[in-house]
C-alpha cells in the first residue's frame, strides 16, 4: 500500500536536502520519490546525505513540471508554511498520515508534495492540491528544513500505516455502490478539465482573462474536494463541449 | 513549559548534524540543547545547518558526561532503534510527547538523549534512563539521521503541548470565508440550481428530454456530495446564465 505514495519535491535548491529526504522515506518505508526541476541532480551531497537510501534516488524521477509529477494522482496534499489568502482545505501532519493510508488503502495514487527551500509552492502549484498540510511549526520559527518535513509527513504516514494494519477493519470497509469504487479522475484528467472549464468559460464571457479574480481558484477548490470519477470527468467534459457549440453560434445555426 | 526540556546529544560526530537538531529543536519551541562531548563543536557547519537557530548553538551548554547532562531532570527519555536484551519500559514518539507535556507541566525538568550516529546510546547510558523511545522505522533500514530523530520526538513535544494549551495543531485561517464555514447552500436553493441545470443541458442539447437516462441523477449526486456553498452556487447559477445567452446565439449577436 505504501508504494502507492509519492514524494514530490519541488525545485530543490540544495543537494544534501533531497538525500536527507531520501533518508527519512526509506527509515519510513516510502520509496517513491519525483523530482521537479532539482536545481542539481544527482550530486554528491545528496548521495552523502541519503547514507544507506541511494536506491531511492538512483529511482528518482526527474521531469520539468508539477504537471508531470502528478500524472495519474487521485489525491494531492501540498505543504503550506503560511497564511494563503484563498482559504483552502487544511490537514495537520496527523490527518494527513490518516487520510493517506485510507486513500492509499483503496489503490489510490497519493502525491506528498514540497515546495522550495526558501519560498515554498507557489500560489498557483498550492491550487493543484486537494488538501493543504501545516506543520504546527514555532510562529516565531516557522520554515523547518525540507528534510525534516517530509520526515514529519512520512512519520506520520508510518505511524497511520502501522495503526491501519493492526486493525485491518478500517482499511477494509470499500463499499461496493459508493461513488470511491468507481475509478476516480487522475489529477492530470482534472487539470485537463480544468484548462476546458477555463476555456469554456471565456468562450461564454464568464471569465475575463483580464480580470480573472479569484474564479478558477474557486472552482478548483469546489471539483477538487469532490472526488470526481471519471465518468463523471466525461459527463462535465461532454457538457463543456457542447457550451462551446453553443458559443460559437452553432446551435443557431443548426436551427437555421 | 517547553523550557522545562532539554535536548542531549550524546558523542555527536558530524557538526551538520548538531546543527540540524538546533534547527529542528526551534521550529517546534524547545530551545535548551546539552552536547556531551561533541567531537567538533563549535564548527561553521553546524551554524550553516542550523539556519536561523544560531542562538540555541550559542547557548548550547557542553558538557564531559551524561551524568553532568542529567543533573535536576526528574525524567530522562532515552532514544533506542534496536532491541535491547534488557527489556524496559518503551514509548512510541507520541507516548513520548504526551508524557513529556504531562511533566514539564508539573514544573519537572525532563531530558530527551539522543546517541551517537553509528552505534546509539550504550547499554549502561540506556539504563540511565526511566523511559526508552523507539522511532517506529522500517526494520530493513531503520536507523534514523539525529537531526530528523530530533525532528520525530521535537514535533511529538510540540502537538502534545498543543494539546495540553487547548491551542489548535492547525491555524484555521481566515475562517470567515473558509469553504465549511462559508455558508451551505440550502436544499431548496440546490434544487432551483438542479432546474437551472437541467433547462440549460437541454438548451445547449446535452439533455435529451425524451431520453434522459440517468444524467440528472449522476450529476445530483456529483454536486449533491459536495457541501456546495452559497457564493459557489452563485458561480455555479451565474454560470448556467450565460451558457444558455451563448445557446439563444446572443453572444454571436453582440459580436456582429
Amino acid at each position: 500500500m505504501l508504494q502507492n505514495i509519492r514524494v514530490v519535491l519541488v525545485n530543490t535548491s540544495h543537494p544534501g536536502n533531497i538525500g536527507g529526504a531520501a533518508r527519512a522515506m526509506k527509515n519510513m518505508g516510502l520509496s517513491r520519490l519525483v523530482l521537479v526541476e532539482p536545481r542539481l541532480f544527482p550530486h554528491h551531497e545528496a548521495d552523502a546525505r541519503a547514507s544507506g537510501a541511494g536506491d531511492i534516488l538512483a529511482n528518482a524521477q526527474v521531469v520539468a513540471t508539477l504537471e508531470d509529477a502528478l500524472v495519474g494522482c487521485n489525491l494531492v496534499l501540498g505543504t503550506s508554511a503560511r497564511d494563503r489568502r484563498i482559504p483552502w482545505p487544511l490537514l495537520d501532519p496527523r490527518e494527513c498520515g490518516t487520510k493517506v493510508v485510507e486513500e492509499a488503502a483503496q489503490g489510490f495514487e497519493i502525491a506528498l508534495v514540497f515546495g522550495r527551500e526558501d519560498s515554498g509552492l507557489t500560489n498557483d502549484e498550492l491550487q493543484r492540491c486537494h488538501f493543504h498540510v501545516h506543520i504546527p511549526s514555532d510562529p516565531e520559527f516557522s520554515s523547518l528544513n525540507l528534510g525534516a518535513a517530509v520526515q514529519v509527513l512520512s512519520y506520520e504516514v508510518r505511524m497511520a500505516w502501522l495503526a491501519a494494519e493492526g486493525k485491518p477493519s478500517k482499511v477494509e470497509k470499500t463499499e461496493v455502490t459508493s461513488p470511491r469504487s468507481e475509478t476516480l479522475a487522475t489529477m492530470d484528467e482534472l487539470e485537463r478539465f480544468f484548462e476546458h472549464l477555463e476555456q469554456t468559460l471565456v468562450d461564454i464571457e464568464f471569465l475575463d482573462p483580464e480580470k480573472p479574480r479569484h474564479l478558477m481558484a474557486r472552482l478548483r477548490r469546489l471539483y477538487g474536494r469532490s472526488s470526481v470519477s471519471r465518468a463523471e470527468m466525461n459527463i462535465l467534459r461532454g457538457i463543456l463541449t457542447e457550451t462551446q457549440k453553443a458559443a460559437r453560434g452553432e446551435l443557431i445555426k443548426r436551427k437555421k
